[in-house]
């Protein structure tokens, strides 16, 4: 059997035997990728390989298609820093050194493509099993300027579906989007850093039976952290989701999911967003935070959000929002509007929701639930007193007051 | 000091030059665990090797034995895809793969054993730290059909006690039975795909300390997803359990172990299941959906438990559960017995239970908490309404409805 | 570009030919960081190196001093065995093994350093993303006995701040401290076994959006299983603690952290412990046991608390402690002041903690929450009866009894 183990460093291209990693990492995997398919024709044996990419500083040219299933791909390092701190300190002349590192590919497409690496198949089964591992995938710098959060760069991208994706250990900065998977069946996305990305996770179209947990994650101000559509049966557990993104964690029309146990912290309302038809699903034991902005480059950013939105906004029927904590840090001047008196959980839409055993701790007088007037036989168990709580005409409600 | 790196392409047994990695995988590492011990024969420095496994079709007919400690087995590739789906597809003649891919061991034995891998050693001390990482057990076909679950074999077994044993990042697919460990003490499973394999996980004759987490798994309708009996302090958390298991999780006279942030997904009551003498577990924070099988295969197949049984079954003393969801999603012909009102907890002995603030939401009415007769001071709290809670004759209760 | 990828037992000194891996891994280590930083001199690109440690018995004389990001040290098994059973296990000639193995390195420190593995830069940027995997640091004895758990022996320390420092897969044993990182920021310690040392995860300084997450700990009698001061928005989640910790958590004037979903296995009261100014904490979700030492050796121990201090230990304002189980099963002889009753939490100051729908399960009458007189504002909801539940006078409070 033909070896499955391939090393970046020690691949050369047939027809460009003058192309390197260090010069096109993407071309050098694509290659690969074909000498994969050449070497595993039969349908009936396609284990795939595995591509390692040993630490050091590769440019990515061209975009990687990933086509086959089974392929690892897989580094000893995701490299994150603060590319952030970095461009905003000013002089960095005697700094140690200036970059992301580790395993690292420097996003630099030339190829007219916004992906570094497209994961794509027509026909059937779905692609399985892909492994992205232990490395970095940099975009180096934002355009206009270095806070932007916008270059028009894509980590990693699917458009077919796939089954049991697994991301892993990996560092991603300065994209303009990390990583966007449509119609994940089995995904696990896990102990990554996704930091400093415009925004982080997207899952898009549909998708079931995923997880999302152990990452630290911060998207731009702009950005989701990370945003499920559709999706059912996902987990969002134990992730450490700090600033700036404008939703930590946003769900659109997405049913029977759970987000539970992670460290939520952000500098405006809808930290955790149900939009749409959201229903049946589970905010447990989850920790918030909001306060203000202390960069002053951001300082200015308007609130994608107003503070009557609710750190935790709920659109749809019987969803559980319990255990969680709340708390709530702003100067006056940084809500808005102007004078209001901010929201912890906003049941804005739906049936039979379930608020309940919330605790918060805030600097100003806030209201612990907010029920819109559409909404119907919701429960606020002990979550404040009858002054934290509002319930607008038409509201039905069961409420309980913390004695 | 000779090398602990074995790769099983490039091992060759002595007295039989003509066995293959391809041919017999496990006659391959049998023979590269006895050059193990031959080179590590002092009782003072054992410190075991790794064999790897590029990724790659091998057969398996004689099964693994691991006496040794500090033995890792490592593959680039956990390789799950459904076979379920692929043998209900009909014609795949067109399709790009058909098989489980990575690292894959194709479980064939031979030789008259069971098991894939036996974990067996007498004498002291246990056997320790122990690591199957990253690649795939396939059993290939089930008999006499696709859709049985059932073909006798058994992915990874341990007969004798283990200490530290670590497997993470497998993929298990059509075994009979996945994983059997007896008598484990801080046994660590996380982050694999056992999958459509007639049991997944069993915790066998007692064990402490373990951890069984970050898992996608989901056993055939007569198995368990999670069995564990006599455990005490053992972790199952942020696994995600789909169908179509008989019980997601199963334990059975154990006490002390805590059941939090997974998310279960089921077609049948009794997900979480106490047997026994179970006492002072805890089962907070997880998401539950019990719904309707709809693969046509399955649909016929006998509820192992009906709907009076509760998605969670207590029995044993000083219980706590709290804070998890219950969907409720199942047409009334497949509720059991008929015109039943399906039970979301059911108490069923045991004295101290505490069943508090658990939310459901249901296409039909059901019962939130029922409590047999036998059982006394139960408390159940914000869980429903006053017609959603039945304590039996002779039960004693505290009991609070939602308001 | 040179290669990126070193072999301890491949590497030669230049000036020290004769030193091996075997003798002094520490020398080799700090040799080969030596040859990265002469093959990596531009600031414009040190993307580091990875080093890796097959399994094997290393001896480190020389401390291993880290001073460049992205290095990754990775062995291929964590190692762990029970040394303090094999200590106390009399005759054990007959064993298979006595030591723990895998990538196992001794730490026999002769250059008079406490440190196995230190990381410290001065200068900017902060040391980012060095990675300790899948290795073992066994501090192979204690003094002047194998249960003083003292030895001077620490695994790994930084004393310079840095960022997205990953410690994962590790095995650590019979050091008298595991793990002590100053000043961290978004670290990720997860996966390991850090047991039987005096003290294993000490957090210290200060530090921001950090993990420890879903690791087998234990430490010893009189030292620390988690220690954080200053610390926020760190996330201790998923953790299995066992004992003989004086703590398993021990938060020190922190901020804004969360222990959810933990099991914590103790003989002592202040297994979750807050101490000076800890604001807006979550605990929820978590499993604790408080029962009776059963080994002689530590039998007599003298509790480091007693039992009036409470399982958790609150001093500081809008914390939030709920969904916990506490299991309490320890003979009168075990309880101190003799006679008492014990705590299961105790709110020591402060205002506005929230303590609700905690269940425990007790051998003696017990009180469930205990206010101090100092303390205001507290929440107590559905803890237990009003005769396990105490406020000293002064204290003001909302209190409802489960019914």
């Amino acid at each position: 059997m033909p070896s499955t183990i391939y090393d970046v460093t020690t691949w050369t291209i047939p027809s460009s035997p003058g192309t390197t990693a260090e010069s096109d990492i993407g071309a050098i995997i694509n290659s690969i990728i074909a000498d994969i398919k050449a070497n595993q024709p039969s349908q009936d044996s396609k284990p795939g390989a595995v591509i390692y990419i040993p630490p050091g500083d590769y440019s990515l040219k061209t975009r990687i298609l990933i086509d086959i299933s089974y392929l690892q791909i897989k580094g000893s390092g995701h490299g994150f820093t603060s590319s952030s701190i970095r461009y905003n300190a000013g002089d960095t002349s005697s700094w140690h050194e200036i970059w992301p590192g580790g395993s690292r590919i420097r996003v630099e497409n030339t190829d007219g493509n916004s992906e570094a690496i497209l994961i794509h198949r027509d026909g059937l089964p779905r692609l399985s099993s892909i492994e992205l591992v232990d490395f970095c995938l940099d975009g180096v710098s934002f355009t206009p300027d270095q806070n932007s959060y916008q270059n028009g760069k894509i980590g990693v991208r699917s458009t077919t579906p796939t089954d049991s994706l697994r991301i892993t250990g990996m560092g991603m900065v300065y994209l303009e989007r990390a990583i966007v998977v449509i119609e994940a069946d089995a995904l696990h996305i896990t102990d990554n850093f996704l930091c400093e990305c415009g925004n982080c996770v997207e899952l898009t179209g549909s998708g079931q039976a995923s997880m999302v947990n152990d990452n630290l994650i911060g998207a731009g101000p702009s950005g989701f952290s990370i945003f499920a559509e559709h999706h059912f049966g996902l987990i969002i557990s134990g992730n450490n989701i700090f600033p700036r993104g404008r939703s930590s964690v946003h769900l659109k029309n997405a049913t029977n999911n759970m987000v539970s146990a992670n460290r939520l912290h952000a500098f405006y309302s809808g930290m955790v967003t149900m939009e749409g038809a959201c229903h049946n699903n589970l905010v447990s034991a989850n920790h918030f935070l909001r306060n203000a902005e202390t960069f002053p480059v951001f300082q200015s950013t308007p609130h994608p959000e107003d503070d009557l939105f609710g750190l935790v906004h709920v659109q749809g029927s019987g969803n559980t929002v319990t255990s969680n904590h709340f708390s709530f840090d702003a100067p006056g001047s940084d809500i808005t509007p102007s004078g209001a008196k901010p929201t912890m959980v906003l049941v804005k839409s739906g049936d039979n929701n379930y608020i309940a055993m919330n605790h918060h701790a805030a600097n100003v007088a806030v209201n612990a639930v907010v029920l819109d007037g559409s909404t119907t036989d919701t429960k606020v168990l002990d979550c404040g007193s009858s002054a934290e709580f509002q319930a607008l005409s038409g509201a039905t409600f069961g409420f309980r007051a913390t004695p």
